[in-house]
């Protein structure tokens, strides 16, 4: 194989074959290929695209470089459930504990927070004690034992797509819709699941912010899946305002405890009720959606979701009294209260400001070896829509001193928009794609 | 400067300022800027062009980082011709004295042979003793002394544009419009000229297959040139067909002495006849296409021309007793007759087979250091038109053993097309382009 006319076929707009893509994958590990080559392939995948062959092929390759996970003995349905990432969104913390205590198995892979969204690692380890670098051995035994796991992705499952990440990250050839539905499902494919439900979330505070290229990028994972064998079920869900209340690590894993305790935010119950019914169906854990969505309804009323998460921190050595005092979450050095300046509607609040906030203010990461912050971050009780009246107080400011704070209003003032007359706000559940 | 803010910009359709891509090039010379974040960068321009802007700064960019040929109190004009490569194209070694000898200085500075085009230098390093490593001092004294030199490109001048070049040609980023015409431009914007005359080839055996795409390179050129500050014609000419006679490093020495003293190919003069009065018009060394005509051929037909190489052949350390007794160049070892099997019209001599088999009898490269062999290639002495009749000899292979000829002789079954009927060949002179 001469790298070389790869990147020319691919420039003019050819298809690799499938031999093309395994050889390519396996010599770019292999540090036989350089980088520089492989960054003009990328990014001429940028420019052409890849044909449905190629990108099963492509995503063959990344899981071929990789371990998986193996449960071929056990008893219990294994779904998952991933979300392309959004401001807010600590749905993973919810929907895993909670499918769990339904009798479906959850071997939950997360990531950690890049850029102006949070990631469920993170968000884990503001847990005093949680430890999220599971071995995938560990990881399968903790699933076969209480039903899920919360794990942070290792070098074990993907490794093609560890570095291929880390390349596109630095080269501008990250917004690829195959690239990103392959590198997603490179491994989500290495977790041997029976079903897996997709979060695809649109608006300013995803990377996504169009909904056609939100719904063109479920349609072409759900695709991939079916030609992989897996059932994939993909909701594209509203991100043009922070899901929930909270934005940043322990404010939002306090979220997730109220949430499974049936105290959530309505849209952040919604959302993780819609999840979790598609996640129910696909492991045919439940007949219909009225059944799933009756049973995981059941599972938060009656205290087992939240327990089977208490199970999840025991089992991880995190302190699993924070599930009766929050308080032992730790908190941050400085609060303050923003008020809004005049009355009316609330028009827009706009994810996008307030997740670059929580990055400035120390709870994010610019680079992948910073370390963050958990105590930082915003609870913004108004959505858009509600009727505020002037200085009426509608979020408070979480920060480690008088500069976080200033960084945090100043953000809440872009964010926030109040006027009479205005954009009318994504609907929450936008579109729903299966196989 | 954030390089991937860059390479993002280019990748979206946008436009660098001239400050981005000065500042871009100075980063990467002085290696702070990967070639993997490099490469990605020019697969965005191969995919998005450049603006007319960008590639007058990128060139100026390429150009700032090197140094320059000086001649600020030299009473000559000074003009140079550069070709983007052919089979056969031996036009540098006759251009470059016969203007010289007609009064105009003529600072020649050459590429080598890479794939299926010749090199001027190759073709000159077949003349004993000839050495065309050249400082730019010494180039400059000797167009000074003589009004001619003949050298190589070196590392001197636009050092961007070597590092750029070598980065190209492994990562599929060299066929771009404006990417070859900022490395060309470069270059030639280097040399101090007063003028520029571009050949710019089209056809089979050229880098350009499609005259329109010849033409639309030919355009750029010229119009960056114009912003430049220096004045360029442009003439795009047949290379569907090898010019001359003569195909591999010492044969085509031999036709260009020959052509020197007056004995070339029709096709051969007539090209090195065109591009010579542009090159005098710019120079102001004739007032009128006829009297620059005049005077070229009367430089011919006097021996001055090939006096003149002498005299470059003599500074530059090389045996010039070839001019009178081209036996002194390297002698093939093997050589052997091809006719052809039928009767009828020439069809198609096409140049790229001949070419690929002088890379593959051993006189041209596959990577920059592989040491080629002068005395290797063809001499066919028919043209598309031709009337030939059965078993006419028609060509003779040079070769280093039986293997160099078998090879020499499939090339020219597939090369020479007989028939009745067929393409017409490009006219010879094809178009004129100028500022």
């Amino acid at each position: 194989m001469v790298f070389q006319t790869l990147i020319e076929r691919k420039r003019d707009g050819g298809e690799l074959s499938p031999a093309q893509w395994r050889a390519a994958m396996a010599a770019y590990l292999a540090g036989e290929v350089p980088d520089y080559q492989m960054s003009a392939l990328l990014m001429a995948v940028v420019w052409r695209g890849l044909s449905p062959g190629e990108l099963d092929a492509l995503t063959a390759a990344m899981l071929a470089g990789g371990q998986r996970l193996r449960f071929d003995d056990y008893p219990l349905p294994l779904v998952d459930k991933h979300s392309t990432g959004g401001v807010g969104d600590k749905v993973s913390l919810v929907l895993g504990p909670l499918v769990a205590s339904c009798g479906v198995a959850v071997p939950m892979m997360s990531g950690r927070g890049l850029g102006h969204t949070g990631g469920t690692v993170d968000k884990l380890e503001s847990i005093p004690g949680f430890r999220t670098a599971l071995t995938l051995a560990e990881a399968a035994a903790q699933v076969r034992k209480i039903g899920c796991a919360l794990f942070s992705q290792t070098a074990e499952i993907a490794p093609a797509d560890a570095r291929l990440y880390a390349l596109r990250d630095v080269t501008g050839t990250v917004p690829s819709i195959p690239l990103i539905a392959a590198s997603i499902m490179s491994k989500k494919l290495a977790e041997g699941l029976g079903g897996l439900v997709l979060d695809v979330k649109t608006g300013s505070g995803a990377f996504m912010t169009e909904p056609a290229r939100a719904a063109e990028l479920a349609r072409t994972m759900v695709a991939l899946g079916q030609s992989q064998g897996l059932p994939v079920v993909a909701l594209v869900t509203a991100m043009d305002r922070p899901l929930g209340r909270a934005v940043g690590n322990a404010l939002e894993v306090e979220e997730a405890l109220a949430t499974l305790a049936g105290e959530g935010p309505a849209d952040l119950l919604a959302v993780t009720l819609a999840l979790g019914t598609e996640m129910l169906l696909l492991a045919g854990a439940a007949a219909t959606t009225d059944e799933a969505r009756r049973r995981l309804t059941e599972a938060l009323g009656s205290g087992r979701a939240l327990a089977k998460f208490g199970e999840v921190i025991e089992a991880q050595g995190g302190n699993s009294a924070v599930i009766e005092d929050p308080g032992l979450l730790p908190q941050a050095e400085a609060v303050e209260i923003f008020a809004v300046p005049a009355g009316g509607i609330v028009r827009r609040v706009d994810p996008r400001p307030i997740g670059e906030a929580v990055v400035a203010m120390g709870g994010g990461r610019r680079r992948l070896e910073d370390e963050v912050d958990p105590t930082v971050g915003f609870v913004i009780t108004v959505k858009p829509g509600d009727r505020v009246s002037a200085r009426e107080p509608i979020a408070s400011v979480f920060a480690r001193d008088a500069d976080g704070i200033a960084i945090g209003m100043e953000a809440l003032g872009r964010a926030v928009v109040i006027g009479e007359t205005g954009e009318e706000p994504l609907p929450l559940l936008i579109d729903r794609i299966e196989g």
